[in-house]
């Protein structure tokens, strides 16, 4: 891949360079102004499509899985969304992995733990809970919840409980392109609950407050989940107060409320308010995004293509990929839950972002 | 002082020692031995007293000064408590300053800032606000505020609203001791209502969430009020599923929920709860404390001590000296609202703590 | 991949089954159980083997390249170490590239900056220098040289100087494969020395010292070259007075001087030193590691493998496998460069490492 | 104390008011507006006095000490300088305590800890050392060397070596004003050398290097002394390359390798280097300095008034008072030795400086 630019390689062969080619080749090297320009490209551009998967066409065929396997022999009994550029490897975007769970009640998962950090979003049902190191907590539809990588985790739905549907979100094609995974199976199959029910979010959710004699010194966040109720509270008060953002509308990100950093070391999670009405400009940013609609109905502009979502729908926003949202309604606010990898873009001081300059703001559709 | 003990200074004088230390004194020097022991103590003695002063006592005196002086000419109008061991720099104990203001409807301070930082604990009336660099919280009883170092503030109680009383904490006599205080008017004298009302707690009150657009980069808390609502919630929550330390009860520190660290650099805040009947056992800390009782009714032992208190009561622990408290209601938690300056311990090296060992923890009386 | 584990995916295809797989393939999506053994490894299985390349083997070759292209044809004239496992991605090892450049005296690359960071070890000649953003350093065999993420950055041989090797050491493949590099070529193709040479030794290579006036807020060292000499003298002086380890023996990290952390946010750098015949024993890390031999002749052991090696010699530890290094002289210490990706791993919390259990510690020759 | 100033406390007694006091003080309580403009003041203003000690007029009455007193009964033998406007807690500026302490050949102190912290500065003499928490290091004229707090530590001079002097630093007027102070003879009197000789600088010395598996989680530094001869190297490496700060000429701070802090959490410690003929302009700072002249000869201007100083001479700066150094030579250059309680004003948020903007920058002289 030859390039005509001062600073670029711009090698023609001949047949002493093709020679000395194939010599290279055979002490496990190469000429590096042969791959230089491939491998040092002027700016990203991602191997993910954007995509939508609406939940009018996964639920039904999530649900019929409860039919097809037990949790017993799936593990987890999940229907993933997969990229098209990135099939292979069972992304949603980028290295980011999500998919939709089903279990009735009365069933739960073996107990696991793994390298890879996860994450799940309830889309509905009731009586559905998840344990983390020995740690339980109950959940409702919107509620965010944390097994942060290295901590025994395990879900399920009570006995009482009605099938409850859920997102998951791992940052395990990450984790395995680093070569960092490891999976291990809870000796016991099902930990034990050690704690009350719901200490997490009882200790560590007061607003402004820590519990003096709680040391926390894992790098996530002791809170491991954050219930809609006072999520969606939290934005509104916000956004009666704030002048909203041009990209992002009121955008909060869910935090390690001892530290004000993100939940997890590798992922980040967000939830961000859209007015009636709303239509931010667009931007674009370095890390991968996977929304899924908490309230209203829009559409967001994803790399020059519309995409129409409602509630539940899940939709990406691949890396450096211009993006800007719009609230239909034209009076109800809509909600959009997302959780990306920001947080490795950052500590690896990787992350930029930049508006779109043209159009006022608003890419025209492709 | 001499010390009859290896490593302690014992030089016994003599002419020709009294002789060589007149010569040392006229050249602005002195034999480090005449004075090590005293410069050099086994453990800190502090020169405060606990106290404990009865709102009962205190009330009618703070009420008074509305009548007998205007904001205008006092500046502002404070009963300030002086412990005896510290009358002549006005601290209730140790370096911490506390005080009993009163306004009247209508009233307002004038805004002004100081290298000194300060905090409120609101104890009775309707109507009360502060301003804190533009942005107004509205106050009601037993909520929590702050004031920190080099913010232009201003208090106040609203037209329609009653006569307020609060308490003010400060670190005055501590900034002055280190000679670093700056005292400023503001050039307005009021300052402008820059943000609209309650944008402080609405944008960063959030459990466990983080405005993305709202850069800080301040060293105290972007939050400014801590309601007692949300404050007694977020310990009842904790009192249920957690174990209540031996020493503390059920005590929570007000943070900066963006670092969760201490709300400011010099002074900490806390909440604590005491179950019906709860006695905890003694410890002494380097730091000093001013309690003031936010529900309910017992007594504590300082120093040997024992102060009976009810709401509204106010009491200080000086520094190293061993202290418990008992909530005396068979039925009703008791709440404890303390002050501290911890963090300038902490920061500096000097923290440390220290169970009372005999009698099963629990001090004897004097 | 079924695995007959409880915990683990173990579903057996049938008619319906396969007929609803091939309905979420239509979905863009997929039954997690029929990969979810493949994606949760039970540990890290590099695809990388581990390699070592002798200078002997080299040297000619990249020398040869100076006859065969020109620097700015060739943007950079550099052999590359392709691993076997890595070669479509042109990474010597894991994520990280390497490979040696050559450039005659009067030479010198074109400036430019990209999103992946930078380092070099210099291995033959005199005369060459790197231009960091303005501050030129002068180079000699065996000194270190960062060029971060981002900055504006240039090579060159003085005329007065020697044909010059070096080791090129980056993070293109990790940042590639994040999608999250960027390239740009410096306006003025060649940038100005705006600065003293070698200010940045000068000013920031003071041991325990910073120059109080120089703020720095970057998020990589402000220390552009670790000399040899000084490096060198500060192993022998640590070696002298403190214990070796088993798995490392002295094992010194260059860091940021302002932070103790490591040099860059990715990519971190290490000299260790092997006393006269000293054997480490066996561990293995979650990372991956490029050395080069700074001194004397050994061997080491790396998945069972043994690797002679010499001065200059490269060679590479694949992440989560066993290695143990062997000073070979009776006589004189032996000194190991490396590079690796521990920071990355750290800051997402994947990082681990285990010792050999068996054997004493000591691999068995596979 | 009553100011005819908006803002500020200004009522008048009255025979009702005074009635009013009375009954206040009998309740240990006071009015904030008769003291409010005492207790926030618009600035500070130190209560010590600038100072100069000439070594000329010290050396004799310290060496004269090792004949009127030993070790023994005296716990250290040190001649303490005491500020005027501090003479009651031997402080020598703010809270800085500072002294010269003598010692022959084969003497030592018992070993000690406390809560304070300390350090020294070699004046004169060789044989000198130090031990902290069992490391021992050896010192020659003008090295700086850390004892923090909590550290066991003694010091000494060998056998074979000559009587020595050196400045002792210590915050001990700052511990016992935060009534903080802990003190304990070791139970052994002397402490055992647990290390190799000097394997503090040997460990840690090494620039932009650190010992892998050196763990370090104290608050202080783990380099135990700075030596002279790479200090003054530093500077004049960094002298060479850089500006000069108007203010300081080239000041480098003394730092904890491992963080790019403070040495200790209360005090900092600087070198500076005045070129010949230097003469910086005036400004001030919140923290009190005492200076020991490393090398040269000059003079400063500290509030207005004019203190010559040469090798070894002690002066102080007191906070918030304008200060300039003069390099009278125009050949050589100057050095200036400061220890200071900057790390103190800055964790409590204290810390500001200003430049003088009358006059071009310099004072008028008193």
């Amino acid at each position: 891949m030859r390039e005509d630019k001062i600073g670029r390689a711009n090698v023609e062969d001949s047949e002493e360079l093709l020679q000395y080619y194939k010599e290279l080749e055979e002490l496990n090297t190469g000429a590096l102004w042969n791959v230089a320009n491939a491998i040092e490209p002027w700016e990203p551009k991602s191997s993910s499509v954007p995509m939508l998967w609406r939940y009018n066409d996964l639920r039904d065929h999530v649900v019929r899985s409860i039919d097809l396997v037990t949790p017993e022999k799936a593990g987890r009994r999940v229907v993933y969304l997969a990229n098209p550029g990135k099939q292979e490897i069972g992304a949603a975007v980028g290295w980011l992995y999500t998919g939709i769970q089903a279990m009735k009640p009365g069933e739960s998962t073996s107990a696991h733990r793994h390298a890879a950090s996860a994450l799940r979003f309830i889309m509905e049902g009731s009586g559905a809970y998840t344990i983390v190191d020995g740690h339980e907590v109950k959940l409702e539809p919107k509620d965010f919840v944390l097994t942060p990588n290295g901590t025994w985790h395990e879900h399920g739905v009570s006995e009482d409980g009605e099938t409850c549907l859920w997102q998951d979100g791992l940052d395990i094609p990450l984790v395995n392109i680093l070569e960092a995974n490891f999976y291990e199976v809870h000796p016991d199959i099902s930990q034990a609950r050690s704690f009350p029910v719901n200490d997490s979010p009882a200790t560590f959710g007061g607003p402004g407050l820590r519990p003096v004699n709680e040391p926390w010194n894992k790098a996530y966040s002791p809170l491991f989940r954050y219930s809609w109720a006072s999520t969606y509270e939290a934005l509104v008060n916000y956004s009666k107060v704030a002048e909203a953002s041009p990209y992002d509308g009121f955008l909060m990100e869910f935090m390690n409320p001892l530290t004000g950093g993100p939940v997890m070391s590798t992922m980040g999670a967000q939830m961000q308010l859209l007015r009636p009405g709303e239509h931010t400009k667009s931007h674009r940013q370095v890390g991968s995004f996977v929304y899924q609609v908490a309230k209203g109905k829009g559409y967001s502009v994803i790399g020059g293509k519309r995409f129409d979502w409602q509630e539940r729908d899940i939709f990406v926003v691949p890396t450096w990929m211009y993006h800007e949202h719009v609230n239909l309604s034209d009076s109800d606010d809509a909600c959009l839950f997302a959780f990306n990898d920001l947080p490795t873009m950052r500590s690896l001081g990787l992350y930029r972002e930049e508006a779109f300059g043209d159009n006022d703001g608003y890419q025209p559709l492709v």
